[in-house]
């Protein structure tokens, strides 16, 4: 279990880092841009969940996620000169990115559950670190966050940190629950990508 | 005292949420952008001033005030639909909304005081506290903050916490400076919509 | 030793909020969002690094920095109304700037030794005191972050951190370290204003 977790984990960082540097070539950022943003994109919803329950983030310490997401930023910048960035609505990008949704989300919701928040929390640091680092390179790149305008994402990882404490409350193990949170998000969004789903926005009335 | 506090705080809570909402609503986010705005236009701002004092911010551990946001976002979406957003301007949503500036200006001004901060830093917290959460969402909706270009909104919470720390200072107790914070704040923001006042900009030399 | 460093980061401050304050005046702000605009370029990259270390910003508790910060906002209103915005480019506002720029950096470094961070995360925390103040000041101007596209600005403080851990790997002391910081960051981007230097963008594949 905890492998399988971990290679979730590695490919998220990998696919985030590369989504992110793609991005920043497209906006035509200089090579420093490039690797802060798929940095960023890679490891800053994690920075950010663990700034919220009082932790030194991760990042700043341990080198392993680091390096995976200078993997990423590398393979980035290899392939935009031979491929172009098209590649960012390519399966071999969008599959491993939905991946890393779940294991971020799971790894958000196990970290909200250690550190005693209510529900709403655990959902808030599911989808922080699942969709937090893609929303700030967004507000870097002066771009409205895809998460929040028209993409049926980070809907993904609350429903999944949802049945994360479903299971949770149901006394269930968080072995469990983690296995609930990550299948469901990542079911979700591989749904939600092969049927091109969005969300309904909000109907304003006729008369404004 | 505390029961009119808190009172004043709810209402600004749901206040706040539907600002951050009717704003998602006519920038088109889809149904779970307009619930992200709407809760972070009323926890944002309380959130932020928790993590900078050190705290694990109480929007992930208490959940009257997650219910009070979410209440303000449904209110939103069922105005939206009716009245549209031009409910924005309306005082049905002005003056609770000014209410709310008065009631989180006081509250970060409090956790200010109680860790020790510096005067300076207590018109920071106090500020942050306010106007926050609608300067984050303005970043989201990829919009200049208005409290920052043409309003006169944050300068209430500052005038409002140099009242606080001047009470203080003159060895009064933290209820009695916490009256005159949020008294002072509330005043100046009815006082600054009905005359419509705005701060001046800097004049720029002639030559440039 | 100490007290050039002190001196070196009082200019730093002072320079960093009139860059701040100019960018807010020729985006029109009003005079809140001028000075809030100089406070937060001077001090925001030193608060987010001392919020990711777990630690309480420096500047809700000292005045010292406050006060070099508010200086830097005075003299730059003063200055739009007798010079004008352009001179953000004069080498009396490029210099200091690049001086506080050297100085930010080796604090940040500093910060992230004492705190055990790893090699990755003194480069992080070094960058982000130099340049995260400037950064969100972008952001809040709606403005593309000059440090990711277009400018050998965050360059020099990756390269000045870089310096600081090999001095302290090579055992010598932190002071040494922090005066190599100090003197790559500050030589390095000297050189880059006198050259005109950029970072290249990333070629794109020809089909793209």
């Amino acid at each position: 279990m905890v492998t399988a977790f971990e290679a979730m984990n590695a490919v998220g960082l990998v696919a985030f880092a590369i989504v992110g540097s793609l991005k920043a070539v497209e906006a035509e950022f200089d090579v420093l841009g490039v690797g802060v943003l798929g940095v960023l994109t890679a490891l800053g919803g994690g920075a950010t969940r663990d700034v919220l329950v009082g932790r030194v983030p991760a990042m700043l310490q341990s080198t392993a996620d680091v390096s995976f997401a200078l993997l990423g930023v590398a393979l980035a910048v290899l392939l935009a000169r031979r491929v172009g960035t098209t590649l960012l609505d390519h399966p071999a990008v969008v599959v491993p990115d939905a991946i890393g949704l779940a294991a971020f989300a799971t790894t958000g919701a196990l970290v909200g559950h250690e550190a005693g928040v209510s529900p709403f929390g655990v959902v808030v640091l599911a989808t922080v670190t699942g969709v937090g680092g893609g929303l700030v390179s967004d507000l870097l790149l002066q771009r409205v966050p895809f998460v929040l305008a028209d993409d049926f994402y980070a809907t993904c990882a609350v429903a999944g940190s949802v049945a994360f404490w479903v299971v949770v409350a149901a006394d269930q193990s968080t072995a469990v629950a983690a296995a609930a949170c990550a299948g469901s998000t990542l079911g979700l969004r591989l749904l939600a990508i092969r049927g091109n789903w969005r969300l309904p926005t909000v109907r304003l009335s006729a008369e404004s």
